[in-house]
């Protein structure tokens, strides 16, 4: 129900991604007169892999999250989050307040044997063609190094398993790329990561780092990753709106711009953003993807697929597993 | 001396600036021999506005501040600052070692009164067409609220100094616009400025903020700052790597490259990063300004150009006044 364009583009979106996967059952949870409305506007009442779950309440994009938690005990969010809990889903994808999200996804599901707190992630391109992961994006404005360590681990899980990255490399990110560099935190968390036997741990990157390719997951605490995540947009916007721009200037330009149509096309495809739209929530009992709150249909039905894989991959079992071998591995021997 | 290309580009950027400044005098600090040797090489060893003052030993670029201030005493970046500290020069243009750029400006210049610590400023554009200056980028890997309210006073300063802005908007950079978000050392700052009724205050600014043009100074410490700043020249690199894939893959989109290249041209002129080059560190008594060690000669004289405008407009002494002024002017009242 919630994000800024509600079901006006979720309902749609499911359908598509319902279309495109035959074993697939969704639920839509929210008001349950206007999802009905709204299969109805798309034909798709009689969908047998659609059900309505109905909540009575939505929690508002600037709600505090504590006020969500205790006050919207029936909202979509929250019912989507109790349907995981309970077994009758196995993701829960929203567009909602993310703070709220969180919230109430630790709360309900609660966070992994061995993750002190969970940890938000995205993919996000690189360079090299293959994808970088991200984490955290702002769950914690503040991680400790021993947080980090528990953010490299679970990085790791989710580029393995999901995008069939072998052996990820991770990076912590950091204002220079020597050991002496950047703030206390962030060494130690590399010296964590340096001891580590079962992480394949590539050192330091800065934020350039992120779209080099060098590394696949990219490790920091929430309040940096999500400036860094938010300037990418801001300055992929500027881009985009400069090009924008100078193709519509004169007749010449918009002429040229006809003739590099395919080209531009072929480039957004490449690095469109929507592509990249769908943050899970790791460390939890349970998958909660998040959808960018502006997200079109094309954009939420990237978060529904992002579901749909960590489900095929069993993501929590698998970082729960990762930990425990980690416990029972020695650490790394110093050697020289 | 220093850079990745030393003399090679700094030379010629320089004889190009000397050339559009009639009243400019520029000193070449480094090995006299290698720098008469470059001069010889541009025919330019004729030239009275250009002297060359002799500097024995070059800071490495990996090398440590500490290293730099103890053992390179006759390093160009010492000689250059002691020759601002004497009043010989008005200001020095490095490409060198940032970390022993910042550490021996401050040992020789010392800061401003009000000051506590120099930070590094620079100027990024904005979809708005004006430009943003973002502060600090690394000078300081963590910072107080005070440390904040400072940075804030000091890009207001050269903002409207040097940049002509009447009443540049300051925004702190934080992970949500809403007062109750982010770490608290913002939030504090965020309450030091509004107290402020010398400094136009417009909230808490995201990663995107930098770029949209709704504010004139982004503020926040070294270690974010400069994550925001390597994030920005990933992404455009990335982006304008995938550009040139893209119009470089078969014939036709070669084609379309070649008649789309005055707007592309048009555009890169817009958004060239090498505009951008030359962040001043703030702060000092003195003018000290760092160019991009990858710079090129283009690149390094809009580093130099920046000093011109920051000696014209005497920065430093602006600084001060301003801080002067907040100390006489007593805090805004507090309305409703």
């Amino acid at each position: 129900m919630s994000g800024d364009h509600g079901p006006a583009i979720i309902v749609p979106s499911a359908l598509q991604v319902l279309a495109e996967h035959p074993d697939l059952h969704l639920i839509l949870v929210g008001d349950k007169s206007v999802l009905e409305e709204m299969l109805r506007s798309q034909q798709a009442q009689e969908n047998t892999r659609l059900t309505i779950h109905h909540a009575s309440q939505v929690v508002e994009m600037s709600e505090l999250p504590s006020h969500a938690l205790r006050f919207k005990k029936d909202s979509s969010m929250r019912v989507a989050i109790n349907l995981v809990k309970a077994g009758e889903a196995q993701a829960c994808v929203s567009a909602g307040n993310t703070g709220a999200l969180m919230a109430t996804a630790r709360y309900v599901l609660k966070t992994l044997p061995g993750i002190d707190r969970p940890a938000i992630i995205t993919a996000l391109p690189t360079i090299q063609g293959h994808d970088t992961h991200v984490l955290d994006l702002g769950a914690n404005v503040d991680a400790s190094p021993e947080h980090l360590f528990q953010f490299a681990v679970m990085g790791s899980v989710l580029a393995q398993a999901v995008h069939n990255l072998p052996n990820p490399k991770v990076g912590l990110l950091n204002i220079g790329q020597e050991e002496i560099k950047g703030i206390e935190k962030v060494k130690e968390a590399g010296r964590l990561l340096s001891n580590s036997a079962l992480i394949n741990y590539a050192g330091f990157v800065e934020g350039d780092g992120i779209f080099s390719g060098n590394v696949d997951v990219v490790v920091c605490d929430g309040f940096v990753g999500n400036i860094a995540l938010k300037t990418t947009e801001g300055v992929a916007h500027m881009i985009s709106h400069y090009v924008k721009q100078s193709f519509n200037r004169t007749v010449f330009t918009r002429l040229a711009a006809l003739i590099a149509l395919p080209v531009i096309k072929r480039l957004r495809e490449q690095i469109d953003p929507r592509r990249y739209n769908g943050a899970s929530l790791l460390g939890l009992r349970g998958i909660v993807i998040k959808s960018h709150g502006s997200a079109d249909t094309l954009s939420f039905a990237y978060a529904i697929r992002e579901a749909i894989l960590e489900v095929q991959k069993n993501v929590p079992m698998r970082i729960s597993e990762q930990l425990e071998k980690m416990l029972l591995t020695p650490e790394k021997r110093q050697v020289g």
